[in-house]
């Protein structure tokens, strides 16, 4: 078949070329060869050995929380813990003896209490962090270029607002992943349709802040609701069903999903703005 | 405290000395320090640029599936997949350029009916494999220390009976990763009541076959209630509630979970045994 023996060709050529070539193709394809004329698989950055990483789950709100650390030093930050698993996640830190720094949100979220303000309890000494303009109250705020260090390890701070004003990506250069909250999700992306949603702020902020990442990143999403627990830049460029349209067909989509009004909203909200302890006794 | 003093003056050193130094103190330590004296974090083994790795999840019966390739050769293996994500997996399979080889199970599960059947269909040429002892038909049947190859890189089969007679492990040296299957879980362990479930037969297979991998190891169980993902040899010989402890009262343990009759078990040990086919249309 055409476009698999093109692939075959192709491989170990520069992934750009491959692109280009395969542009001229694809825009005269029917779209049932568009999305699987075959995607080259790159190879991944390895992480090094003394990056600790840790996805978690909850299967209330389908949320995936990520603890990450320095293994030499121990410094930890947790990245949008719940509220109902703050036990769960110091047992956890308390086993692999970390001492965590910071519990930072990527947004102010609508669909569950956020841990940060019982793990600020529970682990005395940690820090939460959240950006300026998720309009939350955190000990630290953080904003785009903005590094998060734990030991010798980094996240930097993309801002990438859509979802909700304050949305942010944390990046790690290094290892090559990025966690990207509810502004993209795996062949998906965050609702623009309350709080500060807006469609075309959240194209802008995938394509201009995460497209814009080598192809072989890791993309870590704080939600999945089929079961997917990663993806990458390259997947998504790909095969994302809503952020590979043209914009106006992106608004289009996104203005008329129809979703149910979140049930957790009236709580999570009003909660999240203070750090999860708005109604925690 | 004495023990956080021991940690630090301990750091670097050998892990197995850390260990036995460990054990004379530990064995005269109220339970509340054994399991808080604090574990050495040791660096973890890089996986390969081109190893490519995913986890995937059923939210109905907390099953992880992997999904795992050569991504020079293209060839892929799936470790127990589910039925009802078939057609989700065989489509990120086609995205990412992917030749399944094998639909391979750790064991004949009684809790969900396996996909092996349907990506069979889906995806002509995939070769289903299980291990011999297990009772389930396959096209490809395993026992100890056979290699699972894809492309250049391989599963090695360690037999880990106990929850049934046929549950393996499948090991990769070279990526520092183990699937446990229902063996050994995160911080717990398959039930030993069902099927030709035995907790000497269990206890002997994890302390023989799995607790003897380096302490770096990931392991990736075939569950998780918790929404932990991951959890490594040395987490779960430090803090595993139930294989920490002495035979006899590992076996006392296991004999008294008075756990519910799995709710799947009727349809899905029948259908099990035939692929997954048994009532699929």
């Amino acid at each position: 078949m055409f476009s698999k023996s093109l692939c075959s060709a192709l491989r170990g050529v520069n992934s750009y070329l491959i692109k280009e070539v395969l542009k001229c193709h694809v825009n005269n394809m029917p779209n049932i060869f568009r999305y699987h004329h075959c995607m080259m698989l790159p190879e991944s950055v390895s992480q090094s050995p003394d990056f600790f990483f840790r996805q978690l789950l909850d299967y209330e709100s389908s949320t995936y929380t990520y603890l990450l650390a320095d293994t030499t030093t121990k410094e930890a930050v947790i990245i949008d813990p719940v509220l109902e698993h703050a036990e769960r996640d110091t047992q956890l830190i308390k086993d692999l003896g970390l001492n965590l720094k910071y519990a930072m949100n990527t947004h102010m979220h609508a669909d569950h209490v956020t841990g940060t303000g019982l793990l600020k309890k529970l682990l005395p000494g940690t820090k939460s962090l959240i950006s300026k303009s998720s309009g939350a109250v955190a000990d630290i705020y953080v904003q785009a270029d903005f590094d998060v260090q734990f030991g010798r390890h980094k996240l930097t701070v993309r801002s990438t607002p859509g979802h909700t004003n304050g949305c942010v990506t944390f990046v790690s250069y290094e290892q090559g992943i990025a966690f990207t909250g509810d502004a993209l999700l795996i062949r998906g992306c965050g609702r623009t349709d309350f709080q500060e949603g807006n469609p075309k702020t959240l194209y802008n902020s995938v394509h201009n802040q995460i497209f814009t990442l080598p192809d072989t990143f890791k993309l870590y999403p704080a939600h999945d609701y089929k079961g997917q627990t990663s993806t990458t830049v390259g997947e998504e460029k790909h095969y994302n069903p809503r952020l590979t349209k043209p914009l106006d067909e992106f608004i289009k989509i996104m203005e008329n999903l129809n979703l149910p009004h979140p049930k957790m909203i009236d709580r999570a909200v009003p909660a999240n703005r203070v750090c999860g302890l708005h109604d925690v006794p």
